[in-house]
């Protein structure tokens, strides 16, 4: 149990965790910051946070657990506006989508506070953003991937795993580098792959009739196109190396299936698309609860 | 209203098509036919058809409506074995995600009966196959693509209008080349797509904990990879050249996106996303029913 949470960024992902938190009874008084400082009002009226904190820092005074809910890219800034008042008593997390530039940032700016640090990712978000669409459901039964560095308290690492826990989520370990390439594999190159889906199509001269035709299996293949272009921007710049790697290895399997495709060759092509087939139909989404 | 259909290929969408028929009564009477004995012995025992026949040709005889159902691969063999049947009164029509090539085995195969055929693809599906999954609701609310060419006649194409409209669907007359173009680019390419990033991240070493991470926008943007393997080889087959050509738009698209991402071009990813995200909020799936 908490007493005071500083909240970082009180949009969908902040804002979700400050309901959930309290919810749940683990923690007693919210301070929140935005840098709009509109959204923060709107996160006091909303009663998502309880007190509006006029910068980062005011946000971190006097809270024993901390969350740093803003773009990836703003992360180094905001670690760089509150290191003077992180303490070692102090549980401070993320959670952002990469992890090394995160890691990066907070040995830089924490130095020797970067025990305080537990690197989170939640495998939880939706297509909309925003304090308007926080919600206390939104990490129910999710993953959360932890990525703790040797300098981490493990005592801090143990109480970020009670925490998600008392979310009733499931708790992964991993090294930032591992979280890295699974998550360029199996969400930033899909994202990626995504967005150029629909810049191809609509950049064509019959684009628009092209869409207009489209059914269910397109709008399902392309719902995570309408994402926050900001926010994609930053994660997809934040995580290049691996995620360009992992476009090589899709770009290399769809020109083998090409050249299949190419010469007629029915029984390669078959074999591939049935690998696919029965690898995608036997996955299940993994979850802190059965479903 | 028609006396008797003429079912060639008993299947979800053929044994769809069939159940949503006599439900809006618009046939007295179907005989079908599946090359498995055991599927068209189903789908008379589920009342999915009314009369089991031994052939194709059998299936055709004194039909005045005419559904083939088939993979568009046999499509061409289906017209062979029911040719001499093929009278000028007949509605013909098939469900082929492909048109240029189902066409092009109709005027081989069926020559002055060649009118009689209206080349239909009703934009609907399911990633599960076979009668037990036939369905009167398949075709409700769905678009259906009519390709006609010049030696099509236009009185059975009013019929073909007036059947799937009867079936509540918003139908669509486009030329067979437009069809193919726009199906490449937003069918059959996400599947090839889809296939192909499966494949890639089962082949890599730690494939299977990739995939135990992944979350709900991967198990959407995925969804259409579980598809039945041999249908979707035989597409991509029939398509192939619409298909590469629009393989080519987007691995253009995706490599400025990538050159963009190498180069830390934070501006111009933004906009390229911007486009994508902004364009895929403001589709509508097409639908015959405001929903």
């Amino acid at each position: 149990m908490f007493e005071q949470l500083g909240l970082i960024g009180c949009g969908l992902m902040g804002g979700s965790f400050a309901l959930a938190l309290k919810r749940a009874g683990l923690v007693k008084r919210v301070v929140g910051y935005s840098k709009s400082p509109s959204t923060t009002e709107r996160a006091r009226q909303m009663g998502v946070i309880d007190v509006e904190a006029p910068s980062a820092l005011l946000a971190v005074s006097g809270a024993d657990i901390v969350l740093l809910a803003v773009p990836v890219a703003a992360t180094e800034a905001t670690f760089k506006a509150i290191r003077h008042l992180v303490t070692k008593d102090m549980l401070l997390m993320d959670v952002g989508s990469t992890k090394r530039d995160v890691i990066d940032s907070a040995r830089r700016v924490l130095r020797e506070q970067v025990g305080s640090f537990v690197p989170c990712h939640p495998v939880a978000g939706k297509e909309v953003s925003g304090v308007e669409h926080a919600d206390p459901d939104l990490y129910l039964g999710k993953q959360v991937i932890l990525t703790p560095i040797d300098k981490t308290d493990p005592a801090h690492v143990e109480n970020a795993v009670k925490v998600w826990e008392g979310l009733q989520c499931k708790v992964v370990k991993m090294a930032p580098e591992a979280h890295d390439s699974a998550f360029a594999a199996i969400s930033h190159l899909p994202h990626l792959i995504a967005f150029a889906l629909i810049n191809g199509i609509v950049t064509q001269k019959q684009g628009q009739e092209f869409l207009s035709l489209a059914g269910p299996g397109f709008r399902d293949f392309t719902r995570i196109a309408a994402s926050e272009p900001k926010m994609w921007r930053d994660i997809l710049l934040a995580n290049r190396q691996e995620l360009l790697q992992q476009s090589k290895v899709f770009q290399e399997t769809l020109a083998a299936m090409e050249k299949m495709i190419e010469n007629g060759d029915a029984e390669g092509l078959e074999a591939l698309i049935e690998q696919a087939s029965h690898s995608r139909a036997h996955w299940r989404m993994a979850s802190a609860r059965k479903s």
